[in-house]
């Protein structure tokens, strides 16, 4: 994890104090469901909630953890230094290490989800935010980096807001994936705890019991999990890598945001550099590195083996931690993006009228002009366009083979932009209105 | 693709029969909304009908292509080769050759979806067959690697299953993501077409519309499917794992089905290698090599750049074609699996007993025996056993220490094994009569 | 494999008629170093030969292996039937089936390697030849794809050489890596094998005997090869992008040769889209997934398990078309850029003078003034130029602390465009004259 | 970076403060070569090595960058507060922060490069101590996880040292990639600095001059390191895979070390489980995941983007620290590998006589029974071994079949084990006395 890409909320949920939290509850609620079954004295296990509010001494439980080399019972240990020897004595019972690690692991990842959904919305808002205010802001859109035709800036935040939106949908998935609890011992069959503990731990703490563990919890939820927030950093490449062609110094579109003290290089002051938007392109690659490890993390042998969590000990916060920064940074470039809708008409009217090409073909054709000829005529006036900076339409009105199918009138028509936009409205209800739900 | 690993039905969806059959459908359904809309004439529209039944010429596509280096164009030319070259004149009016070809590319990945799911059911049948089969067949759960307690043959298979079933529920989703279309025109905004072409095609096509498209549908929802064909391999992997360590020599607890003709290696005809399920190992890598590059795929330059293409070209039929092949010949392996119950049996008890100590420990702990201590009294005696060769039962018995905490029948019956299946039913409850449902 | 990126001469290394006559050859040398060490009889050595100009039948040989399911077996029971069941008896003595299939897939390797060096020599010779052309072509140099100081073409196409020159020398190694071959039996003990007959077949074949092998030949040689072929192909992606760049309508600094019948788009006749380089990007993904599940195909179990096989049946094919294709591709799209260097000059005058800013603020350092103070005056003077239109040179002449520290010819000095092209000729002489090596 | 999977050494060289001194020999050496040429005073290059030995205020250098937001210019805001104002201000002077950033990138990578060069010559004398101690030690050799032929232990030593003595010529070939150093200018053309201040500097640093740079030192160099980071990563794996195998319960042909003080399982006392090996297969997934994001990090737009920066501070660290560990313990795991080489000839005697199968096989063929008859006698005998537990030996002589074409004496000799060990000198020698290069 790398703390200059981090926020203080979702790093939280990784620090030793809040796994430590997170295996004292398992261990206390798990007493109290085996109280409630008889199987071990109430006494006891009202005698661990004792530790509800102590600090645990992370320093003494690594001390212990070096001896034993085994995390699970330098904490146990630690744990009975708080509540007493005797009291704790049936703490654990029946459970296996992986209990406790494996149902850890996926309440963090579920507070993790949480704050990312939090995160998504917060986009989200940002992102319509700006829709609405651009609906309306003539933009040339661009296939393969060439001027196509109009578009608005509205319709390219709409895009990314549905892509958001889907995103969103698809981080409730994944948390869902991961929202399970284990308490099955040993090798997943109960033999030593009885079901309705794991049932009554996983209640207390917001999970569903796994329907079949082995020794852990199976690992293809987390690879679902990882898989999805790497499609998510793929969208906010795609965000990030708009912004950066838009802020490009010869198209100059919009630019993230400067503030006064800010130095864009040390040697060249004028300069703005879209360095948010390409560190969120770096941010990306870098989440989506989790992928293929978690994806190799499926395979365990037999009923477990420990490989998956070294890797899991990297990815988990460093995936969720990236994620949670990537997506507050975009949404304060979003919020923050200044933009330039003269430049952006400038752009488009750079090859004076060669856009409309389409709408001129498409009218030769209605008119009965044979495609192939129709895209003839086309061509030759968008070439002396294209190739000697003339004005598309005085030459279509110059060309009489296009005047003998077009009016001048028709012709004029043809290049009104309200025509790219009539259809705006209808989007954007799809969009906002009427969302996807799946 | 490699057609060894491939098989007839899936790899149909990809022939270019399959895909200008396609393109013709959106062409012709688009042609019907359009005259429905009174855009173009009725009888140009029923006109490109005419098609229907036709084969198209494909070495006369190419050909064409070859000229004019563009696929959409050269398939239309021959369009109106076969229609008629006046009734075709408003064929593709206003669309975009990613209308026809972004829509096709779902319907073929939702076709794809429906087989795999359909796959994926046979495998559940299987594995379902199975786990009922040997829901009490003893094996010992192995972790690490190392025998670890008891479990059932049939609760692997179980486990199995219910991740199977989750896999089925994720291609679902993912079948559900790229279940769009779209007919938007060059830039996505409905500038040179009516949304309800749109509309109209898709329903024809068992689409969704799709709510904002540029030039292309977004590859968010391309990569999450990936993403999902990923997970699905992995979990194959997974499955492949576990056989290939059941038939090891050591083990020997299953065996691929061996038919009779088959040679096992030229050199030693004694060996039946688990060649199929190390084969799916492999496969499974190759499939989730579509999962990086579908990801990269997202950020796309402003309304599109055609670099997803080459990818798409390569990995939408690759791992749909491996995927289908890969499940049929899991869903194979199951379903033949030789078992050996007697062997299962003799490997739990190669070290007489030892598999039993963590129930002894507990045993001892809930007779008032401390944890440590009874930790050092299990470990004692365990080690009798583990360098020499002794019956752990035997070993406790004659233990003082050990018997001053349990008698006889106490001792005895730790070494039961019904202690461990005694939740198996309640398992099977859950993964059988009670799916998960998202 | 994708046939549309595909080469016939790399193809032809990975036809069944390629591979078989490899086996054949393994098999007819082992036999000749067999009968030098009057293993075998001479006789059965030379009649193995018979076979040296017959086509072997691929059907027949499919035949046998459906039933045998050995692939090895099949052909050498065909090989049989050719030379004659009694002669051929000695054939694959003591060989294990690997020995010639990872034998005859290094052959493959090598000799696509040496396709590839050959490929990367024309790239090398195109890159130099528009290098040179354009060694003194002004251009703008951009950070994060904003304007900063003057730089020429000829540098562009320089960097390229240098890195596509790092690549030839990565992929001779990695050629030498898999320039291996092996004839060690079962288990590579050369048990039933003698270690010269290793050393005959791979002097013949031109490879270095394996020093170590398995069964198989070590995997972590070919990951290294396909490692290798993921960087080169970064390296396409890297020129592709910059092409990319330069073509987007507000830069049109070059274009990709646009061939006479060509049309770009259905839609718009005036489009140019750069479609080959937005294709190689792609390809460079493509050839990229291959590196990871070689990767994973390192760590096989013991002496070898087949997981590999199915992998490398998809990425050796695939990887080494694909990369020779693009090599191919960007070869010809470099030799015949349309270069705009008109174009180049306007974009980096687009904002009068202010590309020198970096200059101006050194100079007053150098005059004394302070770093802080240098920048503060730079600043101000850029702003004008950047908001209000203005010429940068103008601006300072008429600023009288910057004219404290600096005369008019001072200023004037430092907007000459000769001074960043100065040392060109030392970068090219580095980079052509004296090329690193390793 | 995990700090459970580090060591001091490597960790040290990514701790700011050795960062910042790099940055200070930079300059400081930049400033030497500027006053050796007459650019700047050489009192002003002198006055800069005061800060020499002293430690610089990274919470003061933090403090600046949160204000000016830039790095480079923090520090050097710290630097002229130790050095002095006035006496600092030729510091930096024609460099771009890019030239301190990538040049000390690189000293870190080599510095690193270093380390694990000699992690792994250390992993190469225990596994060539372990290789000669078991050189004649009898283990079954097995592909596919089922037994072959008999081999050695020390053979398995020897492949795995054959492979590290390949990874580390990459290692060194890796370290080569990066040993560059740039001090160019805002675009690579040496406009402010003379091309002499680059050679000074990277002379002084212990590395060579990028021939042609950009702002930034070119991707694919860094893209080859991490590669070459992958496999090593995928060749650890490859021994830790094996480990595992040998210690699974069934095999237990060893076992790693087991610390008296250490508990295997918090349940079962008698587990010892392979968690070190297990643990490196997960470290392995991790190292392999920076090669991804450092493929991706090639295609930088024109003369930089910041993209990549993101993705080294996480992969940079991480990958070269997560190696020196794994690469540590697991020469530890080898130096202290406890071995059964009773276990080892008890496992290969479990199919009594069985492996021999194919030394039977040939001598059939070699007294000229034909290969399918020879096939089908020890196919017939083998199962009797196979299904019944008898002797292969004795059911050999028993076949009259079989004695007709071999006599007592011959078949006994087939069961000499010696045969298989006949070659293992041959191969030590070709393994440790003449080691291949390139």
């Amino acid at each position: 994890m790398i703390p200059r890409y981090s926020r203080p909320e979702m790093t939280a949920i990784w620090s030793p104090e809040s796994k430590f939290r997170i295996w004292f509850e398992i261990e206390a609620h798990a007493g109290d469901a085996m109280a409630d079954l008889g199987l071990i004295p109430r006494e006891n296990a009202e005698a661990v909630w004792r530790a509800k509010d102590a600090e645990f001494d992370i320093a003494r439980i690594d001390e212990i953890e070096r001896e034993t080399k085994h995390d699970v019972i330098a904490f146990l240990t630690h744990l009975a230094e708080i509540v007493g020897s005797a009291e704790a004595r049936f703490v654990h019972q029946g459970l296996t290490s992986s209990d406790v690690l494996d149902t850890t692991l996926n309440v963090q990842l579920t507070r993790a989800a949480d704050i990312l959904i939090a995160d998504m919305d917060a986009l989200l808002a940002a992102l319509k935010r700006r829709a609405l205010e651009h609906k309306d802001t003539l933009r040339i859109g661009r296939s393969h980096g060439i001027h196509a035709e109009p578009t608005t800036l509205g319709l390219t935040f709409a895009r990314f807001y549905a892509e958001m939106d889907r995103n969103r949908n698809r981080l409730e998935k994944a948390r869902w994936e991961v929202a399970t609890g284990a308490v099955s011992g040993a090798v997943g069959t109960f033999a030593n705890v009885d079901p309705r503990v794991e049932e009554h731990v996983c209640e207390k703490l917001g999970l569903r019991p796994e329907p079949i563990s082995t020794q852990v919890i199976p690992r293809d939820r987390h690879a679902m999990f990882f898989a999805t927030l790497g499609v998510v950093a793929s969208s906010i490449e795609n965000v990030a890598t708009e912004i950066r062609h838009m802020q490009r110094t010869e198209v100059l579109e919009a630019e993230e945001f400067f503030s006064a003290g800010q130095k864009g290089s040390s040697a060249m002051p004028h300069k703005r550099n879209p360095v948010l938007t390409e560190n969120l392109t770096g941010l990306a690659r870098l989440i989506r590195s989790a992928v293929t490890p978690a994806l190799e993390n499926v395979a365990l042998w037999h009923e477990r083996d420990i490989s998956h969590s070294s890797v899991e000990r990297g990815i988990a916060p460093d995936a969720t931690i990236h994620l949670d920064f990537a997506l507050a940074r975009l949404t304060n470039v979003i919020d923050r993006l200044v933009v330039y809708p003269d430049r952006m008409l400038e752009n488009m009217n750079r090859y004076r009228g060669l856009v409309m090409s389409q709408r001129v073909l498409l009218a030769l054709t209605q008119k009965g002009v044979s495609r192939e000829d129709a895209y003839r005529l086309v061509q030759r006036n968008a070439m002396k366009v294209w190739e000697e900076g003339r004005d598309f339409q005085t030459e279509l009105l110059a060309d009489a083979d296009v005047r003998a199918a077009l009016s001048e009138e028709e012709i004029a028509e043809k290049f009104d932009t309200a025509y790219h936009t009539a259809h705006v409205d209808t989007i954007f209800a799809r969009v906002f209105d009427a969302p996807e739900a799946n």
